[in-house]
């Protein structure tokens, strides 16, 4: 086992990068590669390289580098890739069925048991092959399934409500797409991932209108 | 005019989570707000808040605090929003469709002009009004159009060549949703804002997964 205490938030939020392109480099038949090739292939530093991997007690053997398919799954391992998580969502407009369309989540583990909304008129329509519920059908499903995680794809104005809802029913993760910071509302013990994509278009806007300017900083 | 110069990465990325609030303290009617309020309502301490704005040229006044009205304004106009950008959006999946159905992208300035597909039988449907086209369509499109911005919510598999097709045209920002950081491979003068889900969704599975073991870090 490796000793994952005291890993800073910068390090973690890099793994999933590291991730994809050692995915990549398997898909591509590379069995090992040296901190310099990653280097290269990441754009990050060598060492950078070297001292987030340490973190987890290093995988690297000096002269030979890492070996791919091990770092791949020790890193899938430390992000929790290697178990399932039962995942509902909530909102089936155009983002939550994109989300539920996207299969590589399913492959690395993310299942998703529920779809709700509140348009009667999707009421039974199938999003690959999970039926769509309504939302007043949710707390009965959350009393017989063990759900891992919550995506909300709804607006803002009931966000925070089905939030609740959620969490009084033992949700203990959220993938927020509403526009509001659910993390400062719910309980310290509910782990939620705001991702606000209105936010993004805000940074290439401003990295845009400024590099006109001949800024570019965002 | 506000001296914009050297502003820190970070600075400018907290600049849309405060454009958001100042929008909901407008609806609200609140006219003004101190730093403290701000703290308390964002969850930052007020001398960050103090001193982000600050970097901006200030637009507190001491004993009144801040016109919510005003700031709202001067930091959208430092984001770029007081300008309009065309947009086109490349990928008329589920994504692109939440994307291009999101009428408040249009209300601070970024206008569809094109959405392309390569599947014939999107052709000729629209969305919002917008028209479907083909993506062999899109270089005589972008030959007659002005087009600020292209949003790429396309395989990773094409991303590569379809962005190469941009810039060679003219583009000069991408918000790109495929899962390949176009930003490497792109020109340096392109602008690229990357957005991977899936790597979203992994540090919510990292926290999740380490919760349980009382870690909490990404």
């Amino acid at each position: 086992m490796l000793d994952e205490k005291g890993i800073s938030k910068a390090v973690i939020a890099r793994l999933p990068r590291y991730y994809r392109y050692l995915g990549e480099l398997i898909d591509n038949k590379v069995e090992r590669i040296s901190s310099n090739e990653l280097s290269d292939l990441m754009k990050v530093t060598a060492s950078q390289i070297r001292q987030d991997l340490n973190n987890f007690g290093g995988f690297g053997q000096q002269g030979y580098g890492y070996n791919v398919r091990y770092l791949y799954s020790e890193i899938g391992r430390i992000l929790g890739l290697d178990q399932t998580h039962n995942m509902i969502i909530i909102g089936a407009g155009h983002l939550g069925q994109a989300l539920a369309n996207y299969v590589k989540f399913e492959k690395r583990g993310f299942r998703i048991i529920g779809i709700f909304d509140i348009d009667p008129n999707l009421k039974g329509h199938t999003v690959r092959e999970v039926k769509i519920q309504m939302l007043s059908e949710l707390p009965d499903f959350l009393k017989n399934h063990k759900v891992d995680m919550a995506t909300l794809t709804i607006p803002k104005n009931s966000a925070r409500e089905v939030a609740d809802m959620l969490v009084a029913n033992g949700v203990k993760a959220i993938w927020n797409f509403a526009h509001i910071d659910l993390n400062l509302v719910l309980p310290k013990d509910v782990i939620v991932e705001n991702v606000h994509l209105s936010e993004s278009l805000m940074c290439l806007s401003y990295n845009l209108t400024h590099a006109r300017r001949e800024h570019k900083d965002c």
